[in-house]
């Protein structure tokens, strides 16, 4: 024991000693890009002299913090529910009210400050069901399969947590996209199981190759366990809308091999390219017929972040499993129980999300009309997006066929990625902090979603209002010119002659 | 490949694929029991013939459930930030108006729409850091150190995350009080880690025993590595307050013994009887000199669930750390950001308790008005359960200095313990449950939480109104008598004679 007592006793938990799964992970939405771009707003807001005056968040799907108005209905429910001496306002809708109090009534104690039930209100649960049955043509959804999350990102964790077992060559491993949302391969490093990637084909608007994904699971089932297969789609951060044909063939292939699917649908409202049709995991299952329908286990996510709704901050989401065994679904129900609930007001956000104001309501005109602005200007700055950058020599964009993001390859000069690698940095990172420097413009290297050897991405929203986002991407592709003819010495580099390149097979 | 394609292909997940540690993870607050008073609701409500008309669930500190009212100064801001068009409304306080538009200020895009940084809305740090200096009498709060949370849970389990490492007899274990909040033991079992018990005393009214803390950490040394010690102050489900005394031991042990602390000081607000005087451990470590604040890492957890709040719906709270690592807090802070954001509803709410109405602000006597009902109330209940659980033989409770749970001794007939076993139940859940059918109370079987071999406890909480709470005790007194009288062929048995105890020592 220290004599003089001070300073003696190291510190317990150190990088050494910490978890070395959470030492793992990565999540590049919010990396070192993010800390300096906050930096930067500091230093701006302090009065420093910079060669722009606001730092624009292109990082993250937030789209709120980039100025979109909440949907008035929405806030007019939650908020009643929030302060019920509210219903006597006569300023507030009567179908608002009237939603607010059949909410309020499912409430312990009648108030949104109580625990609710550890898999949601029963009610809502209810509604997600009715909400999935309209979406999905008919086909029935049982509210016992819902469970209300904390965000997406939450649900989608948890039935990670529930796949994850063995050691060594039995050790559960996941397939995920490549690109993929950060959130899949953070989960995977934490849980300790193994990463599976497949690649998406960029050449084919970042479809899903069947083939690809035999291969990825082939070579996988060598040194470990593959047990489930995920996909995002609409795509984050691709962008991509898979079509019919290819939900059958994923259906058919985890049938085929035993893998259980997790369908990330977040951007299920965010379709924009003609011809795009969001197709539903479930409802594509279900008409399969029943040696599908009646086995294949699937778990499907939603948020109310996304779509039109964008309400990010109240971390309110669901999910639907189907032909869950019961006595998983028992356990399930056991492990949401342990963090008592989701936040009660982000559940009734989404009970009036998938509870919308109908035609003959008072509130349907003001509300379809808010919806349709979001959409539409959002549909609107994913083709500016997509166009802007495809003039840019250097830069090749696919089509945003919808989410909130595109992710557009670029060729980066040998002597730039030569530099990166001096100081330590990706190539991609290298480009997006100097971007970030010198004009404020905060956006993600694709190395933060992975991408093929040799090639090089970022990630940028389309949620900027249209006149910021029209100038961010001049900004942004002078910026890159300049980059391009400052490291030009010697002939640009990439897996191939980027602006050769025309999409082609979309 | 079979053939007929149907019912061919098994479960990929299965009781026996699924991960085993989440098997392993118990959570009584919400078990069978609760799934049983929901089913008896139910039924109730399709108008079973029950010898009782209601439910009343005593199971979960869940003030709001049970009838407390909101404190309207809270959910004013919150409604306001809601809904900002209510900034308008000349009917709320220019208080409230003013705390909300400096919320909302800063909020990405002024709306709780958006996401916040991931360790919370950095003006809600800052001001968490000065309520906590205000609590500790000055000593220096850093609200780089602050990192908000969804409900207390959250965090706590982040910070176990952290800590758990290693494999066989370097495999992380951590010292937790018995009876505990299951959510230690639930998390410690997902997480893998070793669970090494100290009992309280409960002679001495749940005191936290040093020589029993010593004991405990010796015996755990022989089979894994202990590295971190929980504290539950005021205690749950115990109800006891530590002594400053016992504080400043606990807290010489862990510089000792090099264990990082864990300080569940979410009943901070909770504290009841004459003489007993909440202490945080932070400010104690601080008082104790530098040889301890210098070095101890600590990390204390609160939450905007409990107190006179009991906002549980919004799953708030934060958690401060002292002296941790700097590269372990970067650690910490990356972890947070996968998942993008505590709900920013609860953020808000834990802003508005962290920074209450001043006595020249307009909200100030309504607010202390409500603030002091709900707390001069718990007290009485506090006073009256313990006093009628104590007049009934066979039960004997110590004092409820704190918390909202009184967690009294039973003795059960060797017959009933006889009984409950052929049913392949613990005595005290067959207790439990008999009571519920018979009565409609709700309440939590000691095992549960853990207790002494051969030694039942219950735990409820003390948050039904007054005269629904008399009338409980009585219910639950002569139904226990009777079942007592039932089961009473042979004497009754127990680890001692509880009807013969007084409390001592407290």
């Amino acid at each position: 024991m220290a004599e003089n007592g001070l300073a003696q006793r190291g510190k317990v938990l150190t990088l050494e000693s910490m978890n070395p799964f959470v030492k793992k992970v990565e999540y590049a939405v919010r990396g070192p890009i993010v800390t300096r771009a906050v930096q930067l707003e500091k230093e701006l807001q302090q009065g420093a002299k910079k060669p722009f005056s606001e730092v624009i968040r292109a990082n993250i799907g937030d789209a709120q913090a980039m100025g979109q108005k909440p949907i008035t209905f929405f806030r007019q429910v939650s908020a009643l529910c929030m302060y019920p001496e509210l219903l006597k306002d006569p300023s507030f809708p009567k179908d608002a009210k009237e939603k607010a109090q059949r909410l309020l009534a499912a409430c312990g104690g009648q108030s949104i400050g109580a625990y609710s039930a550890s898999p949601g209100i029963e009610i809502i649960r209810q509604d997600v069901a009715h909400f999935i049955e309209r979406r999905d043509g008919g086909i029935p959804s049982n509210p016992e399969n819902i469970f209300l999350s904390t965000g997406a990102s939450d649900a989608i964790v948890t039935i990670l947590k529930l796949l994850v077992s063995g050691e060594g060559r039995s050790r559960t491993g996941v397939l995920i996209p490549i690109p993929q949302y950060p959130l899949y391969s953070a989960a995977l490093a934490e849980l300790n199981a193994v990463q599976i990637n497949y690649y998406l084909d960029e050449e084919k608007c970042w479809a899903l190759d069947i083939g690809e994904l035999r291969r990825a699971l082939h070579q996988a089932r060598e040194h470990c366990h593959p047990r489930a297969l995920c996909i995002i789609n609409p795509g984050n951060p691709t962008g991509q809308v898979q079509s019919r044909q290819c939900i059958e063939d994923v259906i058919h292939f985890a049938w085929e091999e035993q893998l259980f699917l997790l369908a990330d649908e977040v951007y299920q409202d965010n379709v924009y390219a003609e011809g795009s049709h969001f197709h539903s995991f479930k409802k594509v299952l279900f008409e399969m017929g029943p040696k599908y329908s009646e086995s294949v286990e699937l778990a499907s996510f939603h948020s109310i972040s996304k779509g039109f709704m964008g309400e990010c901050g109240f971390r309110g989401g669901y999910m639907e499993v189907i032909n869950m065994d019961p006595h998983v679904l028992q356990q399930l129900t056991k492990l949401v129980s342990v963090r008592l609930c989701p936040p009660v007001t982000g559940q009734v956000l989404l009970g009036v999300v998938v509870n919308q104001p109908q035609p003959n309501e008072p509130s349907y005109p003001q509300f379809s009309r808010e919806k349709e602005a979001v959409l539409s200007a959002l549909a609107k700055k994913a083709r500016m997006t997509e166009k802007v950058l495809n003039q840019a020599p250097g830069i090749r964009c696919n089509p945003v066929q919808g989410a909130m993001y595109a992710f557009p390859q670029i060729q980066l000069p040998p002597l730039a990625v030569q530099e990166a690698k001096a100081q330590g940095q990706a190539p991609d990172m290298f480009f997006c902090l100097k971007l970030l420097e010198e004009t404020g413009i905060c956006i993600v290297p694709g190395s933060g979603f992975g991408q093929k050897d040799g090639t090089f991405h970022f990630r940028m929203t389309i949620l900027p209002p249209p006149e910021k986002l029209e100038l961010m991407l001049q900004k942004l592709t002078h910026f890159y010119a300049k980059f391009a003819q400052q490291y030009s010495q010697a002939p640009l580099t990439g897996s191939n002659n980027v602006e050769m390149m025309e999409p082609t097979g979309c």
